[in-house]
């Protein structure tokens, strides 16, 4: 596996992010509608025409080995393609994480795409976020390699669909492993707590 | 929560589904695009502008109420709106769930878009696939209303992008309490294993 990440200046970044940013809430805002709408079989037909036709002209030029870049200023990877954070991927709600002294937060919004009971976010949404932003902090911001070992969600009540926090703060990390103990929250509080053991693969340890 | 659904018949069901599958896919396809795509500014430019056209022709109706419908035929619930198995949720890889005594099985197809680790399928997305399937065998196929109380991931080594088969099994039922396991696996054997205890919620105990 290559953590070596081509580089990408502050400069670079942030006119990529000016393209890119609308450019995935467009695609966000189509799967929304997609899962919503109820116009009729001829219009559903266009629209899949339509998007073909953007997507033919997406596929004409690939950059597969650049869906993480680093920024060269503060040394930490772009996720780009990441379907938690990703600025590049529309299937990632997606989450804008804060960094504190030994944790991280996020607050998002998961609509219609996100959902598993009627109004509610569907569990395994939950997980999703919640090895995610446990990984942030065991890997010291997806800086250093340390994969899930085991992710336990005890599920207190349900998510309801809308705005929710996520945080996650590192318990210890113990040789090659981190310990990290996170929650999902709404405005009532918690609904769902995880604790995660991450592994630092053979591969890497002879680099540390 | 309503978990009476309204019902489609099995003619209109093939109707809908012939329309909706293919309209589905090409917004999978536009979404591993825009994550791989190498164009210049732009077209992605000209791209979100498309983009934001057809979603204006799709949000002029909508039908909220009808994510989940249930097939008349089967009696089961369609989860359209599912995150991992929905046939009109781009988001989904999607899941087609096989069925089986005590158990059920899919194979399935994870690219770019569901990336963590550079070629390796993001932990959390193994995560929401296998809380998904448990949930599956749990609810006797999203129709008893069991919800996740706990989940428990461990992973046993790296899970490649590409394709992939989850299987999940019902242990037992203790009366409010539905216990299940399963699995996610490459052509090589298990990558990730879970068991997960599925609740039935007090409002649906007294309708039992």
């Amino acid at each position: 596996m290559d953590f070596t990440f081509d580089a990408i200046s502050a400069d670079e970044h942030e006119r990529a992010q000016a393209v890119y940013t609308p450019f995935t809430q467009a695609i966000r805002d189509l799967i929304d509608a997609a899962v919503r709408t109820g116009v009729d079989g001829q219009t559903i037909e266009q629209a899949q025409h339509a998007i073909e036709a953007v997507t033919a002209t997406l596929t004409v030029a690939e950059q597969d080995g650049t869906r993480t870049l680093r920024h060269e200023g503060t040394g930490r990877p772009i996720a780009w393609g990441n379907p938690v954070v990703g600025g590049r991927n529309a299937i990632a709600p997606p989450l804008d994480i804060q960094y504190t002294d030994r944790g991280c937060w996020a607050e998002f919004d998961l609509g219609a795409a996100y959902e598993g009971p009627p109004g509610w976010v569907h569990g395994g949404m939950c997980a999703l976020v919640l090895d995610h932003i446990l990984g942030e902090v065991a890997s010291d911001q997806l800086s250093k390699p340390f994969f899930t070992g085991t992710l336990t969600c005890k599920y207190l009540r349900g998510t309801p669909l809308g705005r929710l926090r996520a945080e996650a703060r590192l318990d210890r990390v113990d040789g090659i492993k981190a310990y990290a103990h996170g929650h999902i929250s709404d405005t009532e509080g918690i609904t769902v707590e995880a604790d995660g053991v991450f592994i630092m693969p053979a591969w890497a340890r002879d680099q540390r």
